[in-house]
């Protein structure tokens, strides 16, 4: 069903290697057994005891009969090759109005799960951390990628945001919850839920502690996410300190990192001093903006911070839009400047975006219809991450940074940027071959010209090989 | 898949033809070409030319060797045949709660028509009428079973009840329709609304003439359904009586029945002045009894009046529920009433359940859970036509006639007693054979020994085949 | 508290006197015991035996030392003098959120109504037609006016629209209704229902007709409205033909004239067909426009037609809003559109509005702030009888025939001509004295010299003399 | 209005004088200048140099012209005398529906604050503490109550729960605050919210350390009150430990003290570490009971624990309605779990009710109502006190412990069993005489003789002066 990784020597391209250093130009990344095994100017390919490619037409691949090893030299000159994308934040799984969990219910997650990771990696993003999904779909799916029988994105996973209800439960979209058979209700609900659900919010730390050490240790996550604010109505801590802290131990104690999601100040400080390892929305701090010493905590610690943030154009429109309630359209506005914050003291912000796959009907739909309000809707798997750089980019970041916050520091935040996140010797061979000059203009990574994961060009074309939610309406 | 009619020779059970004559003991029942062929005292078989059946066990079939043209004899010594039952009101696709309705969607409604249908078979209901349903779906598997290819009762159908909306419209459950994507609702609701739904509400009633021929032109149904009250708020007219008048026109041009659903003494009276043939629910006027006048019209005319009626049992349980609508409570004790008084007076009412198949989930979906708050819920296809007769019998009708009016009189209100309702020679060979006495105790309906379904014998056990709805949870 | 009736001699003015003949210039109208007692050119005064008035500067009164009987002779030179307007469809009080029934609840909607009844005099409506309100207040209000108690519009009234229940019912904003304790919304909707409101829809009709019989007997109102369309679900008649004929028939047998609510093609007919004195609402039908046929019958009856419209200005702001649902939108383009052709046609139209009185927190009102979303709010009294004027121009109409339609036909609606309506020796002297022609503009109707009721000058600085509802927030 | 304190002798009744020492028989308490200034054997009275009470008939009272200064002497021998009973936990306006807040509004909350201040007087509650209302009428009625113009209860008032919005903001009861208009809920609310509403729940800490701040210094209350969890949302935090140590840290700074309400065991922990010096609904920890270490702080520290407990028989009924969400159920089955621990171990647990007053329409309130579905509901207060005393009984509590709880606990936990909660000689004179032996069954607490407050004998038959709720429907 995929392709297999072959090696390749991709030369001529202007190289933007995901550390922030200079772009260089002509390069040659040599790609053998999915790694990267030498990167350099093309120039000196030949010299270190390699053949060098030789001309070929732009795009064309050829087997070279001079290669060591059978190794495809690629031409890519005229291009630009950054490292694969890195989403700090997707939700495989997003849209769950009925007429797609039901639909797709119960053994069919898994299709919406693969769509998404597909659509993903269609635009260059070559791994994904999901924050919240339905656990058991989005790691078969995971698994079945690791393991070469299909093709997307690279999954890590953190099953539940421990605390919170399913999507249909008041924690979500309750109105579902309210309206549709509630043994129907339950059943969806606990796909998300895994036994870490709203029932730890009542619990004392200690039992809840026991509770999530059951769930890492059953599970397969990757990571653990927990809701330190409440998701619905967030001016609330979900979770007390003490229990915030036990999570985080309880992490620690099977090697997993540990984030939250934290929407007003006093909830921002509560998972700092919980001893998280990464911020999810750290910079949405609600109706206030973060206070300054919580600011400096971030940048001295040198936390990672997944930052949410609208372009300004979308700012404008949501702030012109008297249907809209105060908090979510000062809310954006604070995110933003937050940001700009951070940026300016020097936090390490990373690319986060929160999306997911929306199809046609998505525009009608009572669970995000509302987001298309204004334009640029910035949770729609595919372009959310270029929406991202550019508003980056608004709130003071160097394109160059920017960059790198897409990809190493994605890598960073979450302890794997031995294995990902830049162009260099010994890394996984995760590239993205533009047409023109991200730096030039965020909208060049939508010009791609190759993506490769894991040393295997990927065919785009396919992607994704059984559209669900992208099919026509 | 369906097993081939035989020709059989029944012999020794007592026979209730369903004409409302004394019962016959010792009857034979020759059956070939799926009609019926001869009927009268088993002693009587040889005489006219016949072989008489041979002295069998209980229960046996053999194939004898002595018959004309490889007749098989049954000796069904002991049991009562009656005609296969007639259910002049059901809906093959009732539960519209969205689990069921987006699971199975788009093109699955088939599998729940099919197993409605086989349900009913299965109770020894070989002929039901559906008055509401997802047009295509219910016409293809009645094909289907018409064409032998499908097990299941033999089905007459009337698409939408002209002017309501689809299920998730404000004319049924309004609260999905409110809650879900637009888009969805709009796409689910066209399945029943068919191009005669809400919008023929506003038209005046030349517009709507208009419209109601072309549905009676191309959509296939046996028979004209419409809505003389509103549905959801039905102490409204939702048609005018011009309206009214010129959907029962249309009806009759092309030489189909018309029936309406009225529901409170105005409608009713509406309903009867614009000609109709069969008066739907004809014993529910709401908050008042059907005035004298009225019922003296339904005599005199003799029109078929289809009777919703509850069991006192669950009368009782009704009046004692203090959080139940007082309109809810009171209409069911009035409905009660009035199949009294249209009994005494002499008025042909006839079996009519509204029942559909119900799930394991069924008592807490916000579609029909409330059903199940009083004992002998009426409306679950199976057993709602035992709670008809045992209902109609509290309420004056004599077990022979409760009989009468669940074969052969469904049939006259739809004008098909050339064909089917009793077991006479002629017709098709539908017909129940029960272990005990239907006249002694409504229950006794469910001890059945077979079902014939023109003229097969029906395989119960296998019923239904494939199981959705009836599933475990 | 209210002024007194003098005999006055206005001088000087054009006269349009509300029978549509040519404007009289320099006219004089005599006015003596409250009723007109001669009116013709002014330079006429003198030769009939009477005293002509003096010179007077603009807006003087002077007693007339020569005058006969003590006339005072008012120089309003410059003016235009039409008859008081008067409006065939009001509602003294129509905000019915609960913070304004809840807080002048129980023994204050007096205050309400007598606000009301102000704010429409000081616009120059000396007669205003309740069609739906708390009978009993309207009541009183409307005989404390006529007792000379109190300054205000003369008051018709209907009490409620029989057949609908109150304002917190299904029938008006059932979210109130279902959101405050059951007892008190009963108790609210009672002062509307008195015992003809929703159960009447119920009822068989010859049930129907004693209970409007006892109401037209006990209620002391001036003329009987029903609901022929369902209010809140206006696609379904409320009330079949019978018992529409039922309450024609009672409300003439007592010497009333019977009026109705009809909001599609087919209850428009019905309507007819009951024999209705007065179509509320003619120009309503709903998403069809109205049938020629039925137009054809209103012409040819002389039936008159209380037409609502909007101005074109509110229209295109209507059909721009994606927000509104489509039959609010096209019903509103359809109701014009009638209005044109009726005009067209040669039907009687008569300005009815709807209208009540608004206060500054009616924008945010859950049960009218809708109505704000266009400009030309048309229900606000005191100026929504000047956008009828002029929706009625943009719709074909002569300005001097709007005169009349908001004056004599108004009168001759209500069959009350002989009293009102036009400025003729021996009718009410219910005066408007204009600084600029109101055929020049409808905007001019605003720009109020004087307003005379019954002979009697109203100081409009006093009114309201106790505002309720336009106090300032 | 009130009446004026007397100098008298009670003498003849059982005392109980709430330290829980033994009772003593045919005891005397002399009160002069509205304190109690001397208490003890009636024998020995004459022996201090006083005059004894003559022989009189019970009830009887008689100027003493033999005493010292006019002192009246009452026999109230057969009685048994308590103190004033205090309730640690009303609210003077808890009924907030919109029929009476509109219809009291704006200026006549003090007769809703009057009305339940004088129920309370009446069952001989003589002094309450508000902890959440609308403080300017609370207020004001606790000021004309103080100054003796006003018969009631002695009020001490908390005004907001700081962290809460109004009654009808999403932490109350959200669906008035949806349906009325949005302009009128939001001036409702600001009557609770006074400026340290939900607002203060987005802030850092320092940022609602200055609002508190504020409000402490304006507002006149006379203790400090805030949500440690959310109110609607209870398994949530409302505010972060650093803004529950910010509001304590204020309140101790202004000489008041601080309580709160938590509802979850991490939410009772994080309030206990705040340090506040009551914990209002300390046996309320939701699903989980209250963890052993947390029961031992309690104890350890005497931190007194306003309970609310049900009787078994309210908890029977509760357990059995399946109606009832399992929160509800289940919480208040822990509740008392909890109070029989905290009792057993040794914990100051203290008589809080959250009782107020309720009329004939309560029982169809949508606020109020479905605390009806059971019996012995917990709430109205008048008899709430005495409930609360059998439940503590059931729950382990002796009932002399009960009465001590009642009193004299009531007053320590407030600091203020310097001045009331003991018949001691010094304190002010608010005592409660009954007709039968309270110990012996809580009910007699009903049978009430006298009404002693601050040395005036109360005329309990004129309370309350002007009823509103309570009057008839």
């Amino acid at each position: 069903m995929t392709g297999t990784a072959t090696d390749v020597v991709l030369t001529g391209a202007t190289l933007l290697d995901g550390t922030g250093a200079a772009p260089l130009p002509d390069a040659a990344i040599a790609v053998s057994g999915g790694r990267i095994t030498w990167v350099g100017p093309a120039a000196e390919l030949g010299r270190s005891g390699r053949e060098p490619g030789t001309e070929l037409a732009r795009g064309e691949r050829r087997q070279d009969a001079d290669g060591v090893g059978g190794r495809e030299i690629i031409d890519v000159s005229g291009t630009y090759v950054t490292p694969g994308l890195m989403d700090g934040n997707v939700h495989l799984v997003l849209n769950c109005d009925p007429e797609i969990l039901l639909a797709y219910d119960p053994g069919h997650y898994d299709e919406l799960v693969t769509e998404a990771a597909q659509v993903a990696l269609r635009a260059g993003i070559t791994t994904v951390f999901d924050t919240w999904g339905p656990l058991e779909a989005v790691r078969r799916v995971r698994d079945r990628i690791n393991a070469g029988e299909v093709t997307g994105s690279r999954i890590f996973c953190a099953g539940n945001i421990i605390g919170n209800g399913g999507p249909w439960s008041p924690d979500f979209f309750a109105a579902y919850g309210e309206h549709l058979n509630p043994a129907t209700v339950e059943r969806v609900n606990r796909h998300w839920e895994q036994g870490v659900g709203a029932e730890l919010t009542w619990m004392p730390a200690d039992d809840l502690r026991g509770a999530v050490r059951d769930y890492i240790a059953t599970s397969g996550i990757d990571f653990v996410k927990y809701a330190s604010s409440a998701h619905a109505h967030y001016r609330f801590l979900a979770l007390s300190p003490g229990a915030q802290r036990a999570i985080v131990e309880e992490a620690h104690a099977a090697g997993l990192l540990a984030q939250a999601c934290a929407l007003t100040p006093e909830a921002l400080k509560t998972t700092i001093d919980a001893g998280v390892d990464l911020l999810q929305h750290g910079n949405s701090t609600g109706l206030h903006p973060i206070p300054q010493e919580t600011l400096q905590t971030i940048v001295e610690r040198g936390l990672p911070c997944g930052a949410l943030i609208y372009t300004d154009r979308r700012l404008d429109a949501l702030r012109a839009d008297p249907g809209l309630a105060a908090p979510a359209r000062e809310g954006s506005v604070i995110k933003k400047e937050n940001a700009r914050r951070l940026i300016a003291a020097g936090a390490m912000l990373v690319q986060v975006t929160d999306a997911g796959v929306f199809g046609p009907r998505a525009r009608t739909s009572p669970w995000v219809g509302q987001m298309y309000r204004a334009p640029d809707m910035p949770i729609s798997l595919g372009d959310a991450h270029i929406l991202w750089i550019r508003s980056a980019i608004e709130a003071g970041m160097a394109p160059m940074a920017a960059l790198v916050a897409s990809t190493r520091d994605v890598a960073r935040a979450y302890r794997k940027d031995d294995q990902f996140g830049t162009v260099e010797a010994g890394k996984h061979a995760d590239l993205l071959v533009l047409d023109a000059d991200p730096l030039a203009d965020p909208g060049n990574y939508a010009r791609i010209a190759h993506v490769m994961r894991g040393g295997e060009l990927i065919d785009r074309d396919r992607l994704p090989e059984r559209p669900v939610l992208t099919r026509d309406a």
